[in-house]
Order: structure tokens, then sequence, then C-alpha cells
């Protein structure tokens, strides 16, 4: 088995290092555009061998699984780009946090012999980059897969296989549309909170008045900016919808507060403590 | 030197333990409505002496340093109804999250041979009572101290100083007024935005979809309803304000998403990460 990973940061890194550990046979191989995260990688044992991107065609038919870590609007142009150089019976699969766009633009992809599934690992971290990838970071996390009509179920299979060896451990499987809809909530509505908050903040010197809750709605915060900027406009349609979802309960919890309705506001508290401790439950 | 708990639940409780571990010379003595508690405090070791309601009268003329640990409404009525019973040369403190109403109804407390010094530990638990009270959650935290016009710097420095030796490692000193707008922001604004979030989840399913950021945004909206409905109201002014502000931060992101504005939303989200940098490193 060898497995290619396209970019090595973050995330690229997070899953060789983890596929390292869990499967020292598998060889891995890796293309980034920094040559110096490269020697790391191969330094460190996590990489077999290293490609620059004016080589990816050399590594490209040596993979039975190629990992496209790149920003998601990277990722269709650079499997359409590289169409020919897949090995036949390989199996593409991203990190992409937006799927709808990218399964419109793969509907162009022409090999038969080669199978796409699209994935989500839902892991990462307020640092960027290989020098910050770890292991470690998938453990307990959810991972969801968005099969292609096209998708093989072995294909699917394996990936969920190799998923759990990581250590994800809620695995499931739906159509872009859904997670693109449940992701704008879940994921960036809840980075567009966290970035409003800090923005709104009167001073930096507001956490010696923290007790942890600003804190931890915030550390989301230190945010990758490019790549959100990305997210968030590729997925507005969602993001906005829960926006305003997001507004009217906010609205909702601040008359109370005006007309001074104790009764409304501790209903409507209990409730949301309900809620959040069977969401927690569920997890 | 003898101190003496007002309530005996996750605040409270925690006080006491943590005192217990660092200075077992002490004596600790405690009220509490609920008779099991008492006992339990007892039993593991933690308070020497305890005494129902209906006995605190015997229990205040012992006590050199009290801690009202009531919900924020009812500590200056128990302050004020007690006044004759506490020790000459007492020093009384508190827990509660507002402040400035609190100053208020204190200046008719007459005892010039007792000190009241207010404070704010920054510092609790989604989970509530007795048997989630641990010693170690002041650990690295925040602790505010408000002190009264009256306040003797004797016992600001005595406070200081054992908040420093159960863990608290930022102790500042401001006025109410400050508290309360500060507070009103870190604290009670975050529970706004957490439980609305939680309250435009589409279903309690959703978490299937989480990668920690959902979670970690929404963690506090396990909310003591009672305690935050006083708290919201009680300082609503400073709240709406930051809630208004909180407001046109959101609105600034959400009009550069529906504009497409690129350039504008990547430029605010690289401000905010530094911005949230900073923060942590001044933390």
């Amino acid at each position: 088995m060898t497995i290619g990973f396209i970019g090595l940061g973050l995330m690229g890194g997070s899953f060789a290092k983890a596929i390292r550990l869990v499967h020292p046979e598998y060889t891995i191989t890796a293309c980034d555009k920094n040559q110096a995260v490269l020697e790391d990688a191969v330094l460190d044992g996590t990489v077999n061998t290293a490609y620059p991107p004016s080589q990816v065609d050399d590594m490209l038919p040596l993979c039975d699984l190629i990992f496209i870590c790149l920003y998601p609007a990277a990722v269709a142009p650079f499997i359409l780009e590289h169409e020919k150089s897949f090995k036949s019976g390989a199996v593409i699969t991203d990190i992409a946090g937006v799927k709808q766009n990218l399964v419109k633009e793969l509907e162009s992809f022409n090999r038969k012999d080669v199978d796409i599934v699209l994935g989500h690992p839902m892991a990462g971290s307020e640092r960027e980059g290989y020098t910050h990838a770890r292991a470690d970071i998938f453990k307990g996390r959810n991972y969801i897969f968005i099969p292609l009509p096209s998708s093989k179920q072995e294909s699917l299979h394996m990936l969920k296989s190799l998923a759990a060896d990581i250590g994800f451990t809620r695995i499931i499987e739906t159509t872009a549309k859904i997670h693109d809809h449940k992701i704008a909530f879940t994921s960036q509505l809840c980075h567009v909170i966290a970035s409003a908050l800090v923005e709104s903040a009167e001073d930096t010197e507001i956490t010696a008045f923290g007790g942890g809750s600003f804190e931890d709605l915030t550390r989301i915060a230190m945010i990758n900016a490019p790549l959100w900027t990305e997210l968030f406009i590729e997925n507005k349609e969602d993001l906005l919808h829960h926006i305003e979802v997001f507004e009217k309960s906010l609205n909702h919890f601040k008359k109370s507060i005006i007309e001074d309705d104790s009764t409304t506001l501790m209903r409507s508290l209990e409730k949301v403590r309900t809620r959040r401790i069977d969401m927690a439950r569920l997890k």
C-alpha cells in the first residue's frame, strides 16, 4: 500500500504521522511546495519519499490512495490537471470543508478506473503547518465521507477502516448538500461568531476579566484567514441562513433581557441546558 | 483562623476544599440549606463544623473570614439580616458575578468593626453542587476584588494571599462599575451567545457533524438557568451594550460574505487572528 499526500500542512502532516504510527508497513509519499517541510518529514521518518510540485506526476502513478490536502478551491483543479497521472485502481480523497461545488467540478473527471470519495475529517488546530502536525488530533473525532455517485463501496470501506485505525470514532457518510448545510452551522457559523466576538472586544487586556468562557468561545478565532475566507464564501448560502437563524435566537434572548422577563428567560435557558446536555450525551 | 461558608455549592464547596488542602490548620465551618451536603462535607474532612440555616447566628460569631456563596440577589439581604452576628474584626467576602447593585445595597451596613471586600473568582463549571466541587478549579484563574470605600488594605491583602495560595494567578482589584462592564462582555455575553447558538441548532444530532468548535462554543450553555437569569437581568445595561456591539461585528462579517468581498473578509479575519493571539499572550 502506497499512500500519497498532496500538501503536507497541519492536516496532511497529521494524517501522514497518524498513518505512519499504525501502519509502519505502508509506503508514504508526499508532495509539498515547501522543500523544508519535505525534508523534515523524511528526516522524522513520516514520509518515505518526497516530491517537489514539479515532479508530482512521477509520484501519482505510484499511489494506491491519494489524500489531497490543499485549500478547498485547489482540490478539483489539481485532480483534473493531473487526471492522467493517477494509478489505475487508485482511490482519491480530500479534506475540504465545503463539498457541493467540488462535486460539480469533478463531474468532468473521466477516469473510470480511478475512484474518488470525498471526505471531511472534523479535526484541526488553531496552529498551522507541518510543524504543528500531530498523530493524535483525530482521536475521538468525527469523519464525514461524501461518496460520489461513481464511488465504489470497497473504496469507502477502505477509507472508513483507515479512519478508524487512526482514531476517528464517529464515521458517517452523507451527501454534499447535507454536509455543507450542517457544516455551515457546526463549523463556519462558529468561526464567524468567534471572530465577531474577538472583533467586538474593547481591548486586548479584556482577558484579565476572563473566566474561561471568552477564551473557549474565541480559541478558533486564531483563524487561518485565507482558508476560512474561502470556506465562508464558498458556502455562503447555508452560512447566511444559519447566521440569520442565530441572530433571531440572539434577539429572542435580548428581548427577554430588555423586558426584564425573568420567566421567559429562565425557561429558555432551562431548555437550552437540556438540549446541550442531550447533544453531549449523543456525542 | 476560622473560615465560614454560607452556601456550600459548587463554588463554596470548591473554595472550602481548596483551602482545606493548603491550610489544614484552619477551622472551616459551613452553613447550607441542604443537610446531606453538610454531612458529606464533614465526612470527607472538608468542614469541621456544619450548621443548618436556622443556626447560622451561632456560626457567624466564630468566623474570622466569611465567604457568602449564595446567588447574587441573596448576598446583601443575608449580610444585612445577620449584621449583628458577625465577629468583631471579621472580613466578609462574596463571589457574585454582578457588583454595582450589591455595593449600593451594602451602603446600609453599619458595622465599622466588620470589613467587607467583594470578590469575583473567575472560575466555575457547567456542573453544579457540592458533589462537583473540586479543589483544583482555581488553578491559573483570575480573581477580581472590588473593595468598598471602607475596605481595609489588610483585609484585601489577606484575601489576595489566600487566593494565591489556592491557585489563582492573576489577582486584580477594580471598581464595581468597571467589573460589571467587563464581566458583561467576557462572561454574560458569552453565555448569551452560547445559549442562542444551542437554541438555533436544527436538531440535537448536529454533533455528528461537529469538529470541536460547536462543542467548545456551547459547553457553557449547560447553564445554571436561575443563576444566569439573575446575572443577565441584574447587569442588563452593560450586557445589552455588548450584545449590540457584537451584533454590529457579526453584521460586518455577514456583509462581506453577502457581497463576496473576499478582500475585506480576509483582512478582518487576519486582524481578528492577530488580536486573539495578543489576548492569549497577555493571559
